[in-house]
């Protein structure tokens, strides 16, 4: 018999931002799938098996996923933030599509979570109270020329930019240039900020300017987040200020 | 004594997508304030007074919250969905910034939320697995102009794009409108997601594809998610096929 296959968004870290129905789909799972650092936060279970992989082998885990289900598992993949996000979601249909044809008989749902965006939003103010885009920042799945095409069409359209997989090791150049390349249609003075392990113990939220932006503050748990001509600060009692986009918005000049 | 304000995110209405840190935030309250339908979410507590409003009133329902927690109340103000994505925490800050200055000792915090979006992308498949934008189609509080401008920015760059407010009785055209300027760079195959009222007892997803997108099927509770020239569908056993956009992309020719 076939099993199924939940890909489940466990939320930015916090326990109390995983979902009820993440918490009912982890629970329903004989097996659990992931990154290994993803699997650590759920709460171990008598009689459920656990398969925890590097994060970088996204198709590889998703077809141990779906092995798995053909089996006749009921699987849950877990996801940090949103599945849907620049996760495993969109690496379980390409593997099902490449895939056996009895894999396209899996029972699969998605359960979203509190994605890291919107997380690190909360935290800084509402950086995305108006038009966003979302671009991810590896080069490792498309060329860096289309990434620098995407942030120039962002950036000259007056959004709020949010850089998912802004830095690594192997990535270390890639930020910078970003900035620069957002720096020809945006004043130095526009906010910045980088988020780091938001709602982990870990947490720090930082604001600059994007004229002081420095690559060094982001790592592979930073979310970084660039606001468009209108997004401001906002003082408060104590702390870094609020960052916020109005709900409305004016022509500027390109 | 000043109070508190917390704005919560109610998620996009099944009560499993209720975070329990939004719970708790509602658990804590005095006073809710909010658009009524949403209020009806929350389920009624002894000795907790509501304050429930017209869904077009944002800076007057904003000013009264924080005229609540000015006056020693713990406030929780509900949004649907996430409440820093075309919602409420942008116009508490705006309320804030053109207020009292009482109001700047106020304690506020934002309670994310599954944004309507994340809730959405998830009952079609992975829509946003790559590179996306998130634009809103009311041009009440900007021109249709900077809208359009918008539009035609992230077709031309290839990105996924979400339209919050596609419809309502007062704007009946602008849909139409968006659907030519995005195919004036994509292919009249690109599926496009109508997603009404999701995770809600009348929910309904519908895929089209951008040429046969009829503006009529949106109204003001429904999200649209146009795809890049990489999504794609996927059958599967019954119902509409799963919707998903590569992690990947390539160069197409503009």
């Amino acid at each position: 018999m076939t099993g199924r296959l939940a890909i489940v968004g466990l939320g930015p870290g916090a326990p109390e931002l995983l979902t009820p129905m993440a918490a009912e789909a982890l629970g329903a799972a004989t097996d659990l799938v992931g990154y290994a650092p993803y699997l650590a936060r759920v709460p171990e279970r008598p009689g459920q098996r656990r398969h925890a992989s590097d994060n970088r082998e996204e198709l590889a885990r998703a077809r141990q996923a779906l092995a798995l289900a053909e089996a006749g598992k009921a699987v849950a993949l877990v996801s940090s933030g949103d599945p849907g996000i620049f996760a495993m979601a969109s690496a379980i249909f390409e593997a099902i599509e490449m895939g056996k044809p009895e894999w396209r008989g899996i029972e699969v749902t998605v359960v979203p979570g509190v994605s890291a965006m919107l997380a690190a939003a909360a935290r800084a103010g509402a950086p995305l109270g108006h038009d966003f885009c979302v671009l991810s920042l590896s080069d490792n799945l498309k060329p860096w020329e289309i990434v620098l095409q995407r942030l120039e069409a962002a950036a000259g359209a007056d959004l709020v930019i949010v850089l998912y997989n802004p830095a690594s090791k192997a990535r270390p150049w890639q930020l910078g240039e970003a900035f620069r390349a957002i720096a020809r249609h945006r004043a130095g003075t526009t906010p910045v900020i980088f988020a780091h392990a938001v709602s982990q113990p870990d947490e720090r939220i930082e604001i600059a300017t994007l004229a002081e932006s420095e690559t060094c503050r982001a790592d592979m748990r930073t979310l970084v987040i660039v606001g468009s001509s209108a997004t401001r600060l906002l003082p408060r009692g104590a702390g870094a200020p609020f960052v916020y986009t109005p709900r409305h918005a004016e022509m500027v000049p390109s």
